[in-house]
């Protein structure tokens, strides 16, 4: 009973000071999601497992967490049933018997599944954003929870790339808003199959783009090796040469690339879409750096077309975001043909990057402006209404409930970091006075206990 | 698998609409706590159910949903042995033995835990906010649901009025700014056990509060009978009397009680307390009508000193806020003495409020103003930078992705309730014009592309 409380492994309690920083990365996603016509939407922390299962694979099947049927879900269950011939129980089997319904693992399938359900309420293109918690079972380690957010922003029913384009735009204002130099990666699947093809091993897509993403860390001459050794050809390597050797901007990549890719019908349909989306970027204006990177192999196994990546300049850290555009997302709930593009900010990293380089704004996070202190009951009568108009200003002020010791009044001023104190006694009460005093630089001024705004414009 | 997709029973999806409608009321009430100097936290979704279990009763345990363990938590386990003669099995014994995790039930027993937890961090009173999802496996109707947000403001670590002070205070700001009218109730625990107390039966608090409720509904004597009937003597309801025919204002209704509870230490304390509190609304300057209400009984099993409900004075529906004084919360997990008072706004409810009384402001809950038509790629890339200038105003602009029938754009924009739509040929590319149509009045007119501030102004 009185142990010391602790919470699950893998998650954690946010603080006013961490759920302060949080919500100004959350509201400068929102507000510039918005700006763009991006909808909120919010889907139940539970899902039936019939939506979630065998949709990450195996691996994310064993990593969703189950949640037992409420009531009696055991007196029914012939246990033993689910006994191999070795003694184990077969736990998927058993486990779904006794689950119905998982916690989400991703914001993505909840998507999909929404856009389903909800497909004769919505008008497409469908432009969503949603910022949830999402649940894994995984290991927890440094950086890797088991419950953490995620903010994903998805347009859906549209392959035009100005969705892309869209995407490259929100990338571009939110990091520019929070003061974050990142540079923007941009991949094409089209192009990774349009490789595999045109140098005859159309099956080894990610083979090749793994060994293109090696070149900066083991050289040319290595990557060719890894690239024999996962059973390419001499001629097939090089086919690839040039890919290898791909220099200068956007323009020269593709215009080399087109030479490459020629024989592949996909290849250069993925071509002309980052050359269209390159066209739109340099139309509308972006200041982020964008570049094609074609070693980039995120979500490969479900991405058709682009591939986005962000990564920070000035601090070492994984991608903060990243994502891409698929074709079938709702097949799978059976709504074929919806093609879509999303990408992902990691709430987590964000936070990192924007703490270790100090760029929270001191603003976004700040409570209390002005403390009054409590010198009695009658003395707090008076302050009771300046400090009901203040907070009419939109000023957070507080009134230290109990009549104990300044210091101690102090002190609860300084933990929360509140610049101005008020001490109001007998004498400011008989002469109409509120008396303020600037904590940092121990200034001292007396107003007008009627002139609020006066002391809003000070605070 | 093409089965048409859907959500566990008594959750919700939140579309567009619904999620601004929603952030409107969570917005509302977070800005009006941190202008009383409350600080947002959030704690996990899952906490563990040794800090879950037993503090919400025999019926609460029932309804944690509890989360299975991850990996294979049944080979080890000897299901037979939670087998009775009856054949059934011990369904809390097994699921303990199956589960330690179970989601937050409520916002409560979490805020308590990490009071216990983070005590050397924080600074008291510690004054949070918390807006996050509950869960709770209760049979869903008709608004009630399995899975729901709570916003609970509570301050902790102080005995001072001035903390109830600040929850009215709070009331009548959120549902000013709402524009909801309402009534706040108040009652007094203590004021409740005094009552027993001066007529002879301190156990039999629950009983009497529970026949002052039924006075409106049934009468004086039909009350007086109930009490008969729940073993109060004559003597014992001559002495309630008073109460029942208590009248006036707040310091007119405790003049009274004064005299019933002369007898009762812990009821004349209870006074002092709603007459300090009352002192302190009226010098504060509230404007919801605040009254006392004995038979307020809820949470008589945990509350201490006063006892808080609003109520809509315009929409028939249950009380819509709530909550009171404990002076133990802590005590469960080893930290005692800890007194608090906080209240709770039920979201579900006032978002029915609003709605029903037609008091949701359009603008919170608007989204993008402007849609400029895709005319075709050329026209598009023209657009672009003035969408963008726009949006670095905060203003919402989309440009439709797809180049197809002016109409099918048209029914986009109106379905999406944007007011203006922008259509911008070649022409108007030409000379450096946009032209905008309010879609509203039909209404055209032409600027300067570079004239941004101006468009920016009618939008």
């Amino acid at each position: 009973m009185a142990s010391k409380p602790s919470i699950p492994k893998g998650t954690r309690d946010f603080g006013p000071l961490e759920t302060a920083r949080r919500n100004y990365i959350f509201d400068t996603v929102s507000s510039v999601f918005r700006t763009f016509g991006y909808s909120q939407i919010e889907t139940p922390a539970m899902e039936n497992l019939s939506t979630l299962l065998g949709k990450y694979g195996d691996e994310g099947d064993k990593l969703l967490f189950r949640i037992l049927n409420s009531g009696d879900p055991f007196t029914g269950t012939d246990f033993e049933s689910f006994r191999g011939a070795d003694g184990t129980i077969n736990a998927p089997a058993l486990s779904k018997a006794l689950c119905d319904k998982g916690l989400r693992y991703d914001l993505t399938v909840p998507f999909a599944r929404f856009v389903v359900q909800h497909q004769n309420e919505l008008s497409f293109p469908f432009k969503r954003y949603q910022i949830q918690p999402v649940w894994r079972a995984d290991r927890p380690q440094k950086g890797r929870y088991r419950e953490f957010y995620q903010c994903d922003v998805d347009a859906i029913g549209s392959r035009s790339q100005l969705c892309e384009l869209e995407l490259v735009q929100i990338v571009d204002r939110v990091f520019s808003k929070m003061g974050i130099r990142v540079l923007l990666k941009i991949n094409n699947r089209k192009v990774l199959t349009g490789l595999a093809e045109v140098c005859g091993f159309p099956d080894k897509v990610v083979d090749i783009t793994v060994a293109i993403d090696k070149l900066d860390k083991i050289g040319l001459d290595a990557v060719k090796e890894e690239m024999l050794s996962k059973g390419l050809t001499g001629e097939a390597v090089k086919v690839l040469e040039p890919v290898l050797l791909l220099q200068g901007t956007a323009a020269e990549k593709i215009a080399v690339m087109r030479g490459v890719l020629a024989s592949s019908e996909t290849g250069l349909k993925g071509l002309d879409e980052l050359e269209e989306l390159f066209v739109f970027i340099s139309a509308a204006g972006i200041q982020t750096p964008v570049e094609i990177d074609l070693s980039l192999a995120r979500g490969l196994n479900y991405y058709t077309g682009a591939i986005f990546e962000v990564k920070a300049l000035d601090f070492q850290i994984g991608s903060i975001c990243g994502g891409g555009r698929y074709d079938d997302l709702t097949g799978i709930f059976g709504l074929p043909g919806m093609s879509g593009v999303g990408i992902s900010f990691g709430a987590d990293r964000i936070y990192d990057v924007l703490l270790g380089l100090d760029k929270f704004p001191q603003a976004g996070v700040a409570s209390t402006r002005l403390l009054f202190a409590n010198m009695g009951s009658k003395e707090v009568a008076y302050v009771l209404p300046v400090a009901a108009a203040l907070r009419e200003k939109g000023v957070a002020v507080e009134v230290y409930p109990d009549s104990v010791k300044l210091k101690k009044q102090f002190d609860y001023a300084d933990r929360k970091a509140i610049p101005f104190l008020s001490i109001c006694g007998e004498t400011e009460a008989a002469e109409g006075q509120i008396r303020i005093k600037n904590l940092e630089t121990g200034e001292e001024r007396v107003f007008s206990s009627s002139d609020i705004d006066t002391i809003a414009a000070m605070l």
